[in-house]
């Protein structure tokens, strides 16, 4: 096993003065006359272990010129530094290139626009900031698979593509291997029974049907997976490609879905919080100030709950003006949540819609007028998760669906959950990629993703 | 928190005689004249549990009639029952229907095919077979993320939609928002800078490019997410849509490769044999006789390693007749993994393979006929597990994607990974479903996917 960055941080005083073999890529390298010093990421932590050299190193003047970027394997000391702000360093006994850095290097030790790094997707991980973020976000993967496998729910992935577009959350992406070239010399309209499938496939808006299969089956169970939106979205929240997080319980209401969700999010802010402190340290100095603090406080408290009408009682009262007029038959607004927030400071959940603004498999409540649904609204991000109760009554799905014309032959499985042995249940939706802008502070969605997904862009 | 049939069968004795209230689902119910027992199952373990119930219940005569599928509450006293098989039962006070099940529940308590099964991939997670599957399925993904966990590496996605074809593993599948009924009336030839990525998108069947370009920033990193195959195979092993692993390790080479490969297996396969030990005797027991012999052997030896030279002579000198006549410039055929596996009555690492047959980023050996590849063997499932270190030397890649007809420009960003920091690096490709295959003893991977994706197979 090759020694890390991360392990010598943790155990440092045990290689005191002992001769350890490191391999690494440069930082910077600021050399003088008789000596240097360079600073070596190996990627397995944020922090950098600097490396002293001098005259004593066989190739000391070709180590002065080796260049920001290129990856080293160095042999030497670590000496212990109480007087340093590092800890602890390396004396240089070998230094030799592993790979150079051309002199073009992008990525150089200075401030870099977003704009500029986005465009070099391919070296953004090698800074700081997006260090931090896509660590961050490794460890938010393995925060939300904790949280519901403890829990012993059935992890399960849902189909990417399909055939149905019944969720209706919006513009889909066609899937096909119909030759479109050739299909222009054809003459009557499109023979989709030529088509992959059979039939005119698209990817995916939403694996929660499919969640509900399984929660049927194994009671609490949750997909993670990618899901898309072919919209004309431009704003610092939306992208095409997008992971969510979709927990489905059966033998369970609104009040549990809301309960879960709020054990998830303190869970995780707690795991990330435990297990990158560096990150977080350096969100909260560089990116969002107060972040921490934020972070603390929402993990302590309990979650405001409050219908849409309640709500929308709030806003009416409020002697801020809004741009758009807040309506008992309308969604909120942006400048509605953020206000909510504000206002409660903290997150709120806010149920119970008003039902033709909602998706027809939500449960009709007993005034036929709202919907049991949830969104959880939180400060900075707006939306983070939405969820609601099924509807569970095969009489009353099949009502809403005709209501909202959503295809009941398409859906002939989805009905049948209904037919052998219904359940009062549940779900939510969590943008993965939002609950990390959340997390981090990161404003714009396309600096949270490896390499988004955006109109126009499928670069990388 | 509601209890749980998982939750009891650890505690039981700590519920002697005490109330309980349970939901779950019928899976049998033999009504006898003055009492009957319900075999419950609550989705939370692979047993059920028996509820007995007698004419004290009110609603006795209703309860007889509950018909199989069903979902129920019941409330009742745990009994010990040391002279059964199953330690403990459920004398029920209260049992409430929930969800009726109509008479035509496709899945009664009797053996159903598989290809019935199949058709009704809605209902099949509630049969043993089905519930064992997918329960051990969502125990690997939990094993996988936490055997890389564990050891620092960072998990990040790789995008689904991509514009480039480079990986050239098959055929893809078109992405598109063009209204392709509309392009029939257009003239000329399609202008992709109106489709929504502004040129030709397709579904990935690779992350490992993007996956090299976080291992040169975080040394250790890995892939867990879905690929696409548009080939017309119609096999037990192939679908179009398949989750894969896909680690990738910088400053590392073959052998490093090979040793996280098989401390991969081994870790899984004790995973799983630790958190599944019902469903794995189920397994042992109804679907490969010898199952976990099999795995508890491989978990406890090391992995044969030889080149595909040694391999074929291997081939030539078995007294076997094959129908492929192995060669030194060919790739292995089924029969031959089948017989390197039973010869060396385990799994085998293939190694060095011939440059023509294998990928254009696989690093070339010093002899240049060979690159550094692996290929990992397993009794029962052929190729597991596919690899190799990475070619690190620009100019050797760039003549080999020539040689290979690989477009440089599409690929500037993964050339400049060779051009600022490059180091030697390796990582493999693990399907997701094979893997779950090799573990349960399931031939057919429709079976082990919850709902997969096939030509001209896209319900549900």
């Amino acid at each position: 096993m090759k020694t890390s960055v991360r392990h010598l941080y943790a155990k440092y005083e045990e290689y005191k003065d002992k001769d350890i073999t490191l391999f690494g890529w440069v930082r910077s390298n600021r050399a003088q006359k008789s000596f240097g010093f360079i600073n070596l990421n190996d990627g397995t932590y944020f922090e950098t272990i600097q490396v002293v050299y001098d005259t004593e190193l066989a190739n000391f003047k070709d180590t002065q010129k080796i260049r920001v970027g290129a990856s080293l394997r160095v042999k030497g000391d670590i000496v212990i530094t109480p007087d340093r702000p590092q800890p602890f360093e390396i004396k240089a006994k070998e230094v030799e290139l592993i790979g150079d850095s051309e002199e073009d290097y992008p990525i150089q030790p200075k401030r870099h626009s977003r704009e500029f790094l986005r465009k070099n997707a391919h070296l953004r991980p090698r800074t700081n900031l997006f260090t931090a973020v896509f660590r961050v976000r490794s460890l938010l993967t393995q925060a939300i698979h904790n949280f519901f496998q403890e829990r012993d729910f059935v992890h399960l992935t849902s189909p990417i593509i399909t055939a149905s577009d019944a969720e209706g959350a919006g513009e889909m992406f066609q899937v096909t291997t119909l030759d479109m070239e050739a299909l222009k010399k054809e003459k009557g309209p499109i023979d989709y029974s030529k088509d992959f499938f059979g039939k005119k496939a698209s990817l995916t808006v939403s694996g929660q049907l499919q969640a509900e299969v399984f929660a049927q089956a194994f009671r609490d169970v949750y997909t993670f997976g990618p899901t898309f939106r072919a919209e004309q979205s431009h704003t610092m929240t939306h992208v095409s490609e997008l992971w969510m997080i979709e927990p489905e319980i059966a033998f369970a209401d609104l009040k549990d879905d809301m309960d879960l969700a709020e054990e998830m999010v303190r869970y995780i802010i707690k795991h990330i919080l435990d297990n990158a402190p560096k990150e977080m340290a350096f969100f909260d100095k560089f990116v969002e100030k107060g972040l921490i603090k934020k972070l603390e406080k929402v993990s302590n408290e309990s979650f405001k709950r409050m219908t849409h009408k309640e709500a929308i009682d709030v806003l009416k009262d409020a002697k801020a003006s809004f741009e758009n007029k807040p309506s008992y038959d309308k969604d909120l607004a942006t400048e509605h949540e953020k206000y909510l927030v504000k206002h409660f400071d903290g997150p709120v959940f806010v149920t119970d819609w008003p039902k033709d603004i909602k998706a027809f498999y939500m449960r009709l409540n007993d005034d036929q007028k709202t919907v049991a649904a949830m969104d959880l609204l939180v400060p900075g991000a707006g939306e983070l998760i939405g969820g609601s109760q099924r509807e569970e009554r095969l009489d009353v799905l099949k009502s809403r669906m005709k209501e909202m014309n959503v295809d009941e032959e398409e859906l002939w499985w989805y009905l049948d959950l209904r037919r052998y042995g219904s359940t009062p249940h549940a779900g939510y939706g969590l943008g993965f990629a939002r609950m990390l802008m959340y997390l981090t502070g990161v404003e714009n969605i396309r600096d949270v993703i490896p390499f988004p997904r955006t109109p126009n862009n499928c670069d990388f």
